[in-house]
């Protein structure tokens, strides 16, 4: 079977079914890996991006340097890590100019310096086509830790800042918009990490991922761990300014992007409801919106409420290897 | 300026400019990053392969696997570090069948239980071209890390090992010898963590670094790093005798693999005269050689002895984005 056939979601259980279980109290399948480290875990974050794969053409190297540091980044927050620090692998191809490679790490640069941290190593490789990995790596204390498994029925489902920003960048793109701050949603994300932080330290998360691959996807990834459903409420969906101004001027869905459309990088919470006010108290003392967007169910069911219409959300997230609706 | 005309190592200094400096108490340019961690340091040292550029198509996907998990121990190994664990990225091209990742798997385990540590997390994109990122993290204490920096005027330079294994398997490849054991010297080479712990605990050594690059082209990398210079004893290195058994079939130059080839992953070690016994003495408790094959000089040059004349040792070693003479 090819992996086109499999998926990426398929491979990991593949990939997971091999490796011999070592020291990860977090094994394979949450957002950063979490070494026992005394009081505290030892958070491990990678991700790789490829030119012809993950950037679109327009996408300038600073941005693409500013994005691989920002996603590993919004894994540490996804966990409640403070960040230690990142390396880059940079495979390059051997006509990459001195100025690209600059802008590159500027890009890569900035995004660390920007949430308190640096780039402490890396390798350079030459390579056919442009592919970055960073991994990231933090620290989070104990019972700081938010882990992917812990939803419980009857907990609210609830997210920061609102969806869409990304899939409005994608729109921006295919229908030639030039508003560079629209772009910025998709092509320069912003980790959570104070957010992250901020939620850990309160201690009132029953689980918590980012949303990389979409609300519909994330879902479905946090029913298969956690053996729940989830009830969203479609009129409580946050939608992003720059996906509203996007509808505006061409006949889109938005919900389609703020459902599915993956790149939005905020933090997808399963949170009891006495614990919520204080999230929401929380998250507003940094000038962030959290909202309550569903509950976590028995049924396992992933069901969308609108206009008083129950129905099965389906999962359209982005998955590698796979065909997509964008 | 192109990469091609740069080099890997300018483009290392280019990247090095950019950098804000930040927690990495030893910065980009050692093996490892190390960062503060209480009475340790914590070690993350990341590496990048893909198949049109760094493997022969000989290659099994077992070995890639063992591969890239190895030559990432080797980085800890040479800062005299316990591995903590290993994160993969996994570039996989959407045709690439299920089987092929399942042996790329087993290899990398293979690798991490050999030596006692395990995977503990990665990802898997899409990508044109087989790319894989490992990125291996560590610990030392304080006190027991080997730098780059720290090589003195006096000291010996020693090798773990012998030199020409790798050199040997890609003979091997080139002549078309299928021997499977002479090919395992280049394909699933040995990071020389044992060997790194035992010198480490001795803290005897002065200077470390792994010979990835070819033995010239480290003993550049030091002088470099070390303000000092060289004078190797080429009577004295040893010479791996998989790659005698290659002169004993084809006219090769033994000591152009052993001196420039890289691929070999022994431990190049400064260390001050009256220590040498100890070191060599800890190596014989784990079965492992220990060879001093020169010494540190006050002037710059490295340079080369045999029968009796004094020669500039070239720097042919393996560097990305350049030609190369193999």
């Amino acid at each position: 079977m090819k992996l086109s056939d499999l998926g990426e979601r398929k491979a990991i259980e593949v990939i997971s079914r091999i490796l011999s279980r070592g020291d990860a109290a977090v094994g394979i399948g949450d957002d950063c890996a979490a070494i026992d480290f005394n009081q505290e875990y030892l958070l491990v974050s990678t991700d790789m991006i490829s030119q012809k794969t993950h950037m679109p053409s327009e996408m300038t190297p600073f941005q693409i340097g500013w994005f691989i540091v920002a996603i590993n980044l919004s894994d540490i927050a996804a966990k409640g890590g403070g960040p230690l620090g990142l390396v880059l692998s940079l495979g390059l191809p051997k006509n990459i100019s001195e100025s690209y490679l600059k802008e590159l790490m500027k890009g890569a640069n900035a995004c660390t310096t920007h949430f308190g941290t640096s780039i402490v190593g890396g390798d350079t490789k030459e390579t056919m086509d442009i592919t970055i990995c960073g991994t990231a790596f933090g620290i989070v204390k104990k019972d700081e830790f938010m882990p992917r498994k812990g939803a419980k029925p009857g907990d609210m489902v609830a997210i920061t800042g609102d969806l869409g920003k990304a899939g409005a960048g994608h729109c921006a793109l295919k229908y030639h918009i030039k508003d560079q701050d629209i772009l910025k949603g998709l092509l320069e994300p912003t980790p959570r990490l104070r957010e992250g932080r901020a939620l850990a330290e309160e201690k009132i998360v029953s689980s918590c991922m980012d949303i990389s691959d979409g609300l519909s996807s994330s879902l479905y990834q946090l029913q298969d761990v956690n053996h729940v459903g989830f009830e969203i409420d479609r009129e409580q969906i946050p939608i992003a300014s720059e996906l509203l101004n996007i509808q505006e001027r061409k006949k889109i869905d938005v919900y389609k992007y703020a459902l599915h459309f993956g790149g939005d990088y905020e933090l997808l919470v399963t949170i009891p409801v006495d614990k919520l006010d204080r999230a929401v108290k929380s998250m507003e003392k940094i000038g962030t919106n959290f909202t309550a967007i569903g509950k976590v169910t028995k049924s396992k069911n992933v069901t969308i409420v609108s206009e008083n219409a129950k129905k099965l959300l389906k999962n359209m997230g982005y998955e590698h290897f796979k065909r997509h609706i964008f």
